[in-house]
This record gives structure tokens, C-alpha cells and sequence, in this order.
């Protein structure tokens, strides 16, 4: 095979070309794609009108391998895509008898009458192979010409994914055999895109193994190393090799690689190392703890935490001192230090982590700005907080404030600090 | 004018054609276009290749009046969009002095110092007007040739932001006058997409007012109506008979409009009555209590809660009684009550809230599956506890009991129940 097989991914809906839906199916799907070697080489989004379909499959057909498309597949009268298909494969809609049951079944499941809109889901284009969907009525589709592959799956999200790692993946896998593309993330946090640019020096050391390119976030930046080889196992050296350049220069930023997120990361730390945490939380509002808790077995080192919004929850929960609070304020180095170490007392866990700042965007003053947040740390040999200022907007400051929580905990644990 | 102005957004950057990166800019812009009137015929994504980048340029340079490209105009190799626009529109960088005072400024607050990448970003197109960041060193741009505009803006979605809003928006409204696209969205939650389309009954009698799309997701389902008309008007019009059709068959389910969120709502219905509320969570881990503060002002109605993992910290922090957990289990509805009673009566608040259930993906048995969620609830006058079934992965677990959880108590407010 000379160079990698090209995709197209076309997604259809008017709620995309109106910014009322991010279209996150299309970077899921990108993504699976990319990781079985399949190279994505465009990607295009049309709305709900039968000429805007047609072209979009005629050109993406014409011109690429594989395409998939997705959305419109729903019961509803908005729903287009299965007439296209008639049209585009000539063929007609049939009823499906194993699709009626699995629909039959899932209706029962959740307690839903049989409905026009579920008859409607049993009829399918005739020259389809459907693709299992476990989790709705909706199943995916596959019509073959040559080589050439051209999927259709349905738009809900969790349904689209079902079908992608059950069917669509492990086709594409026995299809194409000695993918070269090789990607490979570094996840940093706390730095800034110039200053990493700057710490990694001369980027052509780097550049001669792989390609890199600066993902920047609100919590961080993504270095993300890219190597196209003929040879499996060069392309496998050569990303560890430009890896292992980065790694020497940046280390103490990056927390993790891939898909991981901090609070993976983190969790792993924690238990391998068979540490607890507790949390209490004033500014952030629970993002913390939601965070921690999204990791799965996180039970095993998280039991508890508070979000201390009042003054009163403060002092009630965690045994900051009024006075305290009086003199330094609720938004202070003393307090954050306080509200960690009266977490981690009350909770019994080996570190306490607290947070308190101006999420915004009211309530800052020229001492203490909107976008101010102390960051407090507990464990059985210190207490100590860290400032911060992240005033990008309410929701982005909790998720800088929260990020850079984790992140301090992180660091006190591998010392790097 | 005949029709609406049609653009095209171009997004820019690898990290989207492997999918790790979500294109949310595209939703951004394509949102504030249409809100203007302006219509998104079609969205299209590139990689960091010069022929890529300029293919899509001519091409939609050619077919729209309106252009929007983002991505690749930051400091590191791999943006190479500067390049192209050059190329493109034949001309050649050069170094802007307002642009570098404000660079420097931007890296005196940041405390970076100067270095070559700030210096590289001080260079722009000859003939491009800057359009001002001012949260970022890279301006936004604009070309224009006869009625044409052609737009560019960094990817760094706060900065791409600012200048869409502080730029294109004003720009676009004082050039397009008697704007004729309507869109209201309804959101709804609790109900699916079949069940609602079956309550909905002849849509027909709502179609003659306006196009209808349902757009699923794992909180709720939208309803989005559409009026193109060319009377303003009667574009109004429309939309309102349309709304208040759908609002007489399902107005329980709706718990709000456009963009908000049912925290927004709910925060709303607590700070017009006068109510508090505290949350105890279990299964959701602080995503409620999360929720709940990305409202600002939500300190005025929610002073604290607590994230009782453990049954320890259920028994410590709400009181309850360590029989009851023993006898039903941490998951039932009498511990989801007591829970509920028990932050009631600790915060001192008006409304208790509570959720205990299981997240997976281990810790289901037979009796109680992964998914399962008792949602608690106390006021003054009464405890009560539903329960879910929510099993689709962990996040989206959280996600949706957390919306089930803020319903419960919106429909309790509203005496819906």
C-alpha cells in the first residue's frame, strides 16, 4: 500500500451551521480514524436539505476511500439522511425484521410504548449492511462499491461511538495492514505556549524525528509529535527519540500523555503511593471534587469533600477561624492554608487541598482582583497555599483554578516543587 | 438584498483532522453569524499544509461574501496561516507598532519576558485591518476586496471569541440591514426524543409557523424553531405562534429557552422566591454543587455542600444513621432521603438536595445496576426520593443524574410534580 488510506467525514445537521451543537461526533470519529491509520483528509458539515447531502456524498465519494457520515438518522421528519442514501445507492427502504425486535426490545426496556417514530426506525435502505447499535433504535450502515467504504451512522453521540469502536474500528483494522502514522501527546500544565516554545530551545533537534505542534488550552498545552513511516518500527523509534528530546527539557510540565487528564494522573499517584485526599472547595464549587470523583475506583482515595461557598461553612466545616477570616479575609493565604489543613483533620486523609479566590464576575477589588484564587495544601508535614490568577471568565477561571489544584498536589507528591 | 449573506468558516489546524482537539470554534462563529442573519452555508476543516490552506481559501473565496478562517496564527512553526494570507492575497509581513506596544504590554502583565516568539507575532499582511485582541498577542484580521470579507482570527477560542464579538459582529450588523432568520430553542429534559415527537402529535399544525428540528442530547432534548422571512415582523410572528403550539402540549418538560442552562433557571426560581438550597452528594461527586456555581450570584442562594463518598462521611457530615445504610444500602431511597434531610438540616437551608447511586463501571449488582440513582429531596414540608436509571458511562452518568437531581427540584418549585 503507498501512503495511507484517505477519509472524509461529513456531518449533517442545520443545528451545526448555527452553532447551536458543537460538533464533537466529527473529532470522535477523526480521532478513531487516525488511530487505526486511516488519514482524515477533510472534513465537511452540511445541513438538513437533500442537494446540500447529495453533493457533499457525491464529492467525499469521488474522491476519498472511506467516508463516514453521520447525523440525521433520527425518527423525526427533520431527519434526512436515509432518503438520501436511496437516492445516492438507488435503492429503496425495507423493513428489517432483526432490527424490529432489537427496537421492540429496547422500547420495552425503557418502558415506552410502540410509536409511529419507532415503525419508522425499523425500515432501512435494502443494499445496506447494518452495523449493530446496541444502545438505540438507530443502527449504523455500510455500503460497499470496490474497495471503497462509505459508513452512515446516527448523530447522537453515545450511539455514534457504540458503532465506531464496535464496527467501524476493528473493519477498518482488518482492512488496512502496516499503518505508518504514529501521534504521540505530552500533556503540560502551568506553562505558557511561548515559554515551552522558548524552554524546548531549537526546535530542529526535534523536528528531524517527528513533526510538533503547540495545542494550547485554558488548563494547558498539548505538544503533539506526528511521524509518517513506511517502516513500523522506525516510526515507532523515531517518536520515542523526539519524545524523549522534549521529556529532557520539559519534564516537570508534563503531567501526563495522550487522553489522560490530570485527575487520571493523579488518582494513579494516589493510589499507587495508598495516600487519601479530601477537598474543600470555595471558589471552584464542587469542580474539584467532580473531577477527582470522574475517575473510576477514585472511591479508594477520595472519601469526602465540601464546597465551603459561605463564610459560615467556612468556620462551620472546617474550623477556619472567624478571626482569621475577619482579618485576612475569606480569600487569603491564611485561609486557604486553614480550610486544607481543617479538611484534611476532619476528614482523617493524608492531604487536604483547598480552594478560595473571586471566580467573578463581580466581587473583586483592586487588592483582590476578579480571577484571584489561593490554592491551599495539607499534609502531615506542611501547610501551605499558592496564588493564582486566572480572570479569563467564570467558568474558565474554575476550570484554571481547578487544574491548577490538582496540578500543586501532583507536584508536592513527585517534589517537584 | 436577495436572501441572506452566505458565509463559509474555515477552520484551520491537524489537531482537528485527528480529532483531538473539538472544533468548538466552528460553533462559536457559526452561532454569531446566524444570530446577525447571516447564513453558514457550509464548514469545512484543513490541515497545516500550505495547499490545504490555500485550496480552501479559493474556494470559498469564490463561492460566499463571507469568509471566516481560524487557527494557525500563533508563534510556533506549525502556524503557518500568516504565510498563506500573504501568498493569498499577494502582499508581505510587516512589523506593526501599536501591535508590538500592545504585545509588550500583554507580556509585562503576564510577567514573560520579551523573547522571539512575541517578536514574530508583531509582524502581520501589509493589507490586512487589524481587528483587536485584547487578551491575546494575535489580532484578528480582515481583508476585504469589492463586498467581499474575508475574515481571520486566532484559534485560541477566548481570543477568537473577543474578537468575534468585538469585531465581526458590529462589523456584519452595520453591514446587513433587515435580517429575516428567526431562531428560538426550547430546551427540554426528562422526556425522549420519540415520547416528545408522540406527544407533539400533528406537526403539521406547528410546521406551517416554522421548521422544527429535535436535537438530542444525554440531558434533554432541544426543540429548535426556525422562521426565514423576509418581513421582519412577521419572522417574529411566526416563531412566537410556533412556541406558544409547542408550549401547550409539552410545557412541563421545558425547562428553558436558547442557551440556558437548567442551573440558570433554577437559580433564578431560588433567588426570586427566597429560597437556599444545599446539595450532599454521593454518585455525582460535586457536579451538581458545580453546576450549581457556574451561576453568578448562586452564593446568594447556595452556601455549602458536601461530597459524602464514603459511608463514614454520609454517617459524620448528614447525620445518617448507620442502621439505615446497613439495612438498605448506601443506594436506596431511604439513605438518598436522609441524606437530603440531613444537609436540610445542617446548612440550614430551605431546599435539601441530595443523589446516591452508581457510576460504574464496576459496583452494580443485579438489584442495583450500574446507572442506578436515587435522587433525594427535602423542604419544609416534605422528603421524598425518585429513581433513575442512567447507564451510559460514567460521565454521562454524572452528567445526567446531576440534571435529573436540579429538576427534581424545579418541578418540586413549580409544584409540576
Amino acid at each position: 500500500m503507498i501512503g495511507p488510506i484517505e477519509a472524509e467525514i461529513i456531518t449533517i445537521g442545520d443545528e451545526l451551521l448555527i452553532g447551536q451543537v458543537i460538533n464533537t461526533n466529527q473529532a470522535y470519529i477523526a480521532e478513531q480514524l487516525s488511530l487505526v491509520g486511516v488519514r482524515v483528509a477533510a472534513m465537511t458539515t452540511v445541513g438538513d436539505t437533500m442537494e446540500e447531502i447529495l453533493a457533499a456524498f457525491g464529492d467525499a465519494w469521488r474522491r476519498r476511500q472511506v467516508v463516514v457520515a453521520t447525523g440525521g438518522l433520527g425518527p423525526t421528519h427533520d431527519d434526512l439522511t436515509k432518503k438520501a442514501l436511496c437516492r445516492f445507492f438507488q435503492t429503496d427502504l425495507v423493513v428489517n425484521d432483526g432490527l424490529r425486535s432489537h427496537i421492540e426490545l429496547l422500547l420495552q426496556r425503557r418502558n415506552i410504548s410502540w410509536n409511529p417514530a419507532a415503525d419508522e426506525q425499523t425500515r432501512v435502505p435494502r443494499t445496506a449492511a447494518l452495523l449493530p447499535n446496541p444502545v438505540g433504535t438507530a443502527p449504523g450502515m455500510l455500503f460497499r462499491e470496490a474497495a471503497k467504504l462509505f459508513f452512515v451512522l446516527p448523530g447522537v453521540p453515545y450511539e455514534m461511538k457504540e458503532i465506531v469502536d464496535g464496527s467501524i474500528v476493528p473493519l477498518l483494522t482488518s482492512t488496512i495492514s502496516g499503518s505508518a502514522i504514529r501521534h504521540r501527546t505530552l500533556r503540560t500544565t502551568g506553562i505558557t505556549e511561548s515559554m515551552l516554545a522558548h524552554k524546548l530551545g531549537n526546535l530542529e533537534e526535534i523536528l528531524e524525528w517527528a513533526s510538533l505542534a503547540f495545542l494550547p488550552s485554558p488548563t494547558g498545552v498539548r505538544l503533539r509529535l506526528t511521524v509518517h513511516d513506511h517502516d513500523d518500527t522506525r516510526a515507532t523509534q523515531r517518536i520515542a527519540v523526539a519524545e524523549e528530546k522534549i521529556r529532557s527539557r520539559v519534564e516537570p510540565y508534563i503531567y501526563g500523555t495522550g487522553t489522560e487528564e490530570l485527575e487520571d494522573v493523579l488518582g494513579q499517584l494516589l493510589a499507587k503511593r495508598g495516600l487519601t485526599i479530601a477537598v474543600a472547595e470555595s471558589c471552584t464549587g464542587g469542580h474539584v471534587a467532580d473531577r477527582i470523583t470522574n475517575v473510576s475506583g477514585s472511591s479508594a482515595y477520595f472519601g469526602r469533600g465540601v464546597i465551603t461557598y459561605s463564610n459560615a461553612s467556612k468556620i462551620a466545616l472546617l474550623g477556619v477561624p472567624p478571626e482569621l477570616i475577619e482579618l485576612r479575609g475569606a480569600v487569603s493565604r491564611e485561609v486557604a492554608e486553614a480550610m486544607a489543613a481543617g479538611i484534611r483533620a476532619s476528614a482523617g486523609s493524608d492531604i487536604g487541598l483547598s480552594t478560595t479566590g473571586i471566580a467573578g464576575p463581580t466581587g473583586g477589588t483592586p487588592e483582590k482582583p476578579v480571577g484571584l484564587v489561593w490554592i491551599g495544601y495539607a499534609d502531615a508535614t506542611a501547610a501551605l497555599a499558592k496564588k493564582f490568577q486566572f480572570g479569563d471568565g467564570r467558568l474558565r477561571f474554575k476550570e484554571r483554578a481547578s487544574q491548577a489544584a490538582l496540578e500543586v498536589v501532583r507536584r508536592r507528591i513527585l517534589r517537584l516543587d
